[in-house]
């Protein structure tokens, strides 16, 4: 089992180099061993291209045949844009297939497993299974409710302050952690914030990473269409905008911003956003993921709402103090300590001075 | 030198086991080495007992000749409640001297140093010195200030919320942290907080170790004398209580309180309590290290005045908004970021969930 670990870890690892590149397809990485060598790898780079396991033995030819084919996904077993791998592990001889995780899309779930051994093929599941699962979570979590999945991101000071009561912001932490925020937008569909902080920071919310960058759609929310038609995130040449607003949305402003191609949509009366219609509506658009990146009031609603799956917290090593300075959750009061919503399966990361905090919302019953 | 600090390592767990119970004096530990084997070790337990390095060549005993003591600290060469350790060693025939670091001590300072090389005492200086340093941090800033050293301890959300608006607070961490707060007191010669604190909370403030502890002197900062006389810090019997007050205090309150035994000062006309004169006459009083879990208000004003030397942040992994629940650093805006009071030399420790983020405060200039 460790022996098939060490192998796991390699196509996992392959797996996460095209990050930010696959989506709407999961990131899946393959390694072909034959005699404890390395004899192919592989990892899917983009959707309607070649799944891993098809690159992975294409690398080993026809030494494959006896070998172990190791991957991070259950092969897909059916025609999509790209042939059935199921066929193709077959087809080359492999003598077993060590997979990490089960594949939820109703069209493999475990059909793909079921061929597989059908044909003779030797089959292992679960093989780091829990880091095979949390690779692809917002894959795994679209396909299962239909909604993207939701990372809140804050970054704050140790005091939990955002900005000075001025609003000023720049910098709360480091450039190392900067610098991560801009690799979260690119493996991310997209971005959203409150117009609050669009009228803030007048931010692009673009990936800048040294070599570019996937860009996410930024999504803005926005009850009464505050947005002023020439701020940064009105430049749709960049990346598409898309605003959620109400029924009490400014109709000019509106005709303003779709003149720029802004997307706008109503969720209907207000008199605010109904975040769970947003959330219906972005994951029926085929977004997977969304990294929040808004101030305490949008993060305190989407929480309130339940709405949150993930929140990655930089903490600088700093305190800022002041009655006025805004904290990274703001909204409504909780009565007891109680009510407070923990972080589960906590991680902790370090860039630069500033600490990292990942974790998965419990919300109180 | 690899070699030495194996050794030093051993002098410096040996002095930490005696933390709370030294002070005015500072923790010291030594171990004797000869042939690479370890013939003596001691440590420094109580103010007016023998010092470490007698211990550890008394467990040594005639091989200590031609040995080589470790000691944490210079050794003293004056006579004190007890006579010059340095008279010690050369009589005892020890080769090599390792110090970790300098007594800044008047009375000592390098005088140690010098009497050991003019017997004829090789002396190697400064093996592991920042945690020797470290190890008394609050000694050295006493004696170089005549100021206690302060340590701000908080304990907050990931949000920076240290209760909810109602002041709900119990509890932010877990058993853990708690616990390690119980043997920060326990290594604190005070501890102290402001009147909101107190009057919110009800808190003993004592030392709840599995075995008891030492409890510091409780310190509360009340300008006019607030302070219930029935409230749990106002029973002496545990531990004193020192209040600090302005000239605009409640006549008839201070007899109350000083009739329990509550020691009361005012610090002058007010409104606010000097914190510079509270610092200056608790360090008068012999007390080298403040342990303060003061609300934000008091946090915020001894930052203010610089007064904190150390932070220790407890984090737990909770989200709990509101626009009204209290931050662990309040008072007085700051305009832009830059103004933040960054941390330095940090440290993230783990209790339970909880995190532990230590550091110095660097003042923007």
């Amino acid at each position: 089992m460790e022996h098939h670990e060490k192998w796991m870890r390699l196509a996992l690892q392959l797996a996460r180099s095209a990050e930010g590149q696959t989506s709407p397809n999961p990131l899946v990485g393959a390694v072909v061993v034959k005699d404890g060598r390395l004899i192919g790898m592989g990892a899917h780079l983009r959707a309607g291209t070649p799944h891993a396991e098809v690159h992975a033995l294409d690398m080993a030819g026809p030494e494959a045949h006896g070998s172990t084919l190791y991957v991070t996904l259950e092969p897909c077993n059916h025609y999509g844009r790209t042939p059935p791998c199921t066929e193709k592990v077959i087809t080359s001889g492999v003598k077993t297939v060590v997979i990490g995780s089960k594949d939820p899309d109703p069209r493999v779930a475990g059909s793909g497993i079921r061929r597989l051994q059908e044909a003779g093929v030797e089959v292992v599941l679960g093989v780091l299974e829990a880091e095979c699962l949390r690779l692809n979570e917002a894959y795994f979590h679209h396909r299962r409710t239909g909604r993207p999945f939701v990372t809140l991101k804050t970054a704050s000071t140790l005091d939990g302050k955002i900005a000075t009561h001025t609003g000023h912001s720049r910098w709360v932490t480091g450039e190392a952690a900067r610098a991560e925020v801009h690799r979260l937008r690119h493996i991310h569909d997209a971005i959203m914030v409150g117009v609050g902080t669009v009228l803030a920071d007048k931010p692009r919310l673009t990936t800048r990473l040294p070599r570019g960058g996937h860009n996410p759609i930024r999504v803005v929310i926005d009850s009464r269409l505050r947005l002023p038609s020439d701020t940064p995130v009105t430049d749709v040449t960049e990346a598409p905008t898309w605003v959620f607003c109400t029924d009490e949305r400014d109709p000019d402003k509106e005709e303003q911003l779709r003149a720029k191609g802004v997307k706008i949509v109503s969720t209907g009366p207000g008199p605010r956003v109904d975040l769970h219609r947003v959330m219906r509506v972005l994951g029926e658009h085929g977004v997977l993921s969304i990294l929040v990146e808004g101030g305490g009031t949008l993060n305190a609603a989407l929480l309130r709402e339940r709405l949150v799956d993930k929140v990655i917290a930089f903490v600088a090593p700093k305190l800022l103090g002041g009655q006025n300075s805004p904290t990274s959750v703001e909204g409504e009061e909780r009565e007891t300590m109680a009510e407070a919503i923990h972080l589960r399966d906590l991680e902790v990361q370090r860039f630069g001075e500033d600490l990292c905090v990942i974790g998965y919302p419990v919300f109180p019953s």
